[in-house]
């Protein structure tokens, strides 16, 4: 594993016209790329997540695991939008000297794999045996699909083919309650009073629709928390504390974008009929669900499954709801590994 | 049907001591009280909920239906909290000539359930043949049965015997939303400047949670909206328009004690062991579920019928989420009526 490490790409530009020079693009790998340049494994990361893939699916690495890093290049790159270090609202405004905050365009989950593109093409890639990734990382894989004469195989997590009117709808409430913060002052905040309150009630909101009514009621049930009457029941207590650990760790106007990148997830847009596009999907590919998701629940999955011709489904059975592929990493290793060596091999 | 009534009870004392005189208590009903008083429907409303069950379940009512006024006297009473006419927040402090607001306490369902049956004493009603409300109704429901002297049989409808951590959890992020508008002041707003962008993203996130990834899916899709870019999708404009629609009805301090309310259901609390106090709810019961219920799920409602010694249970099969309660007006009344006939009469 090398740390993270950030290119600079000359020029880039947005499907909505917007350029961008000198573009930063944080990632990070493990294991060789070969002389041929066709052992990588392109991981996408989720809504908050990072480049450090070892970190959140470390069960993932090993011999006879999803990734050998014996035989594949395994990279990870950040997202457009994400505050870790690829273009972002944090970026600053050569021009400015400010950051891009409120200004910056919404990224599609088409712009940031077309900027990987070239972060691959730069590092001399010349074929992905794999993209795989849940959620967030999941809507890149689907595009990543589209990328032909570089893809050969899809793994994508716990998402559907375009973000549904009931994500769009979750979405709305957690950028409405950063709108709502008396600090959100249209995205032109500054660093000493950032909209903290917004972006702590949107994560509770989000970390909610990740779980579910069984994962909540068998580790809080009706628990009375410490702290006194605004903690009286642990549950509260616990989404206070994550809505507080994320604001530590992220930005409102990244959330906000990265939002709306999620909520332009089609991969029918400008390409034509939706069951017409999923049909061109031919690479071989592992659907993989997970049943107690109510974010993107399995009809979704089994929707790309019936679609996409050359496609298995693997249903995860776990109570944690969406957040299950970042929980269930031995079985996901292990559904990975198996299916690699029976289809790709 | 009368309109609405007003009777003012001399004093009432909460769970948690606090004391209150000339507490008015509204009302409405249907049909006639009988001589015997032994011929009463008590129908308990939810969260944003009214008196006005003609208006919001008239298909119940008739000949053959779940309500049948030429038998029954159909009453349905404001529950504490609530800003239509019942003890509240809004109501004023006769020894300060202001609102009581944010000074309001914390009503358990218990104490909604103890006022009226004060109401209902003073009626003249001696048994009430059917207590039946979905969601916060389905709570009212079950603390009547503890009323074992009036009550006879019980549809508790898309609710569970406590609040879940899961439901704690949608309660508590609204309320964060509430508590983050700048004009909240600790629920000491004016009437000229109430925390309504807070109380509107408590109601997006509630109506998301009232509804289901196929109703949105089938209604909205990825649609897009008339009126420009912050209403690109249908779906966030459907949400704005029922934040906006709550606004104008509700008030904030109503909406925090109430999900507060119901956070505190647990038909458990001061009783004994949980299935042990299933288990001695003994009057006949029919237990409604409804299979797309994200925030009730099915299982409270399996585990309801699995320990009431004399429920049966009836699984509603319908897109719409928790809101079916409310949609599908027709199959409920005849799954009760039938139920009525067969398990009553």
């Amino acid at each position: 594993m090398s740390g993270p490490v950030t290119k600079v790409i000359d020029e880039f530009t947005f499907e909505d016209g917007s350029t961008f020079g000198a573009v930063p693009v944080a990632y990070q790998t493990w294991g060789q790329l070969n002389s041929a340049g066709d052992n990588c494994v392109v991981v996408c990361h989720a809504l908050t997540g990072n480049t450090n893939v070892a970190d959140w699916w470390g069960e993932l690495f090993g011999p006879g695991r999803a990734f050998d890093t014996e035989k594949d290049f395994v990279i990870c790159a950040n997202v457009i939008g994400s505050p870790y270090g690829t273009l972002s609202p944090l970026t600053l405004d050569s021009r400015s000297g400010e950051r891009f905050a409120a200004s910056f365009p919404v990224p599609t989950i088409r712009d940031t794999v077309n900027l990987h593109r070239k972060l691959l093409d730069l590092l001399g890639v010349k074929r992905v045996r794999m993209c795989i990734g849940g959620s967030m990382g999941g809507m890149q894989v689907l595009e990543w699909a589209f990328h032909r004469d570089l893809v050969e195989s899809l793994v994508p997590i716990a998402v559907g083919g375009r973000h549904s009117a009931w994500c769009i709808a979750w979405s709305e409430s957690q950028r409405q309650a950063i709108f709502g913060d008396p600090h959100w002052n249209d995205g032109r905040y500054t660093d000493e009073s950032p909209p903290s309150l917004g972006l702590a009630i949107a994560r509770m909101i989000a970390m909610t629709t990740y779980r579910s009514f069984t994962s909540f009621n068998q580790r809080f049930g009706r628990a009375v928390g410490e702290g006194g009457a605004d903690a009286q029941f642990a549950m509260k207590g616990y989404l206070h504390y994550q809505g507080a650990k994320l604001v530590d760790r992220f930005d409102a106007n990244c959330y906000v974008r990265l939002t709306e990148s999620m909520d332009s997830h089609d991969v029918a847009r400008g390409r034509g009929d939706y069951l017409e596009v999923l049909a061109s999907i031919t690479q071989p590919t592992l659907v993989v669900g997970i049943d107690s998701d109510i974010l993107y629940p399995i009809a979704e999955q089994e929707e790309l499954a019936a679609y996409l011709p050359n496609a298995e489904l693997a249903v995860i059975s776990a109570p944690h709801g969406h957040d299950s592929f970042l929980i269930e990493r031995i079985e996901l290793s292990e559904r990975i590994a198996e299916w690699r060596r029976r289809v790709l091999e």
